[in-house]
């Protein structure tokens, strides 16, 4: 597969390149994350969301351990090719391992940072007790 | 004034923190870009955008050269606190240096990136001729 795509994207010195994650209906910013160039290639692929973690050093297919997948209908690309966008369906409707919707959940207010989103679900309950 | 709030930030290892410049209408986003502590505060004071410019290692008060300054309405911190978005309200309805509403204007079209928004003013005309 034609893959000139992949070598126009910037990648940093770690060979990753940062990813919003967007819901493609209510345009919320629901993740930010990294990914490195399998994991790119992948999400094209597969139309699922892949990522680099970079606190556990692997490729992370989001939602591989609480189910929560990412449907990517479209992947986006910046002015300066060293940052994406993708565009996605989130499965359970739950992207942030808190339980939330969203990771972007606190909002500043009156100089202090205000938790605005309700947890959804027990993060117990959708890692099955093991720490993330 | 209290800031505690930034010190709630974490900051990487250069003293930045990625930043999303999301329109507070449309929920497009519209650019991402870097902040140092100064940049946050002062977006926080003023309730316009300020980055920190890596390319040009300096504070970045956005539309100090163009006039496309972005108008804040709320900043928002991620689940880690090492990511923020800024809901903005985008002055001259351009956020792009090539002179387009978003800087996202590319979109992976059966392997290709395609551009799929209209330059909206001529960089020339924004920026005076000078390079950026």
């Amino acid at each position: 597969m034609n893959s000139n795509w992949l070598d126009e994207i910037k990648w940093d010195d770690k060979g990753l390149v940062p990813v919003i994650a967007q819901d493609e209906t209510s345009g919320r910013v629901l993740m930010f994350a990294y990914a490195n160039r399998d994991a790119v290639a992948l999400t094209a692929e597969k139309g699922s969301a892949h990522y680099w973690t970079r606190s556990r050093q692997k490729l992370w297919h989001k939602g591989e351990e609480s189910g929560h997948f990412q449907h990517v209908s479209a992947i986006q690309l910046d002015c300066d090719g060293d940052v994406l966008i993708y565009q996605i369906r989130q499965e359970g409707g739950i992207a942030c391992h808190t339980g939330r919707e969203s990771c972007f959940f606190r909002t500043l207010v009156d100089g202090e940072w205000q938790i605005v989103d309700p947890v959804l679900k027990d993060p117990h309950a959708i890692y099955g007790g093991h720490s993330h």
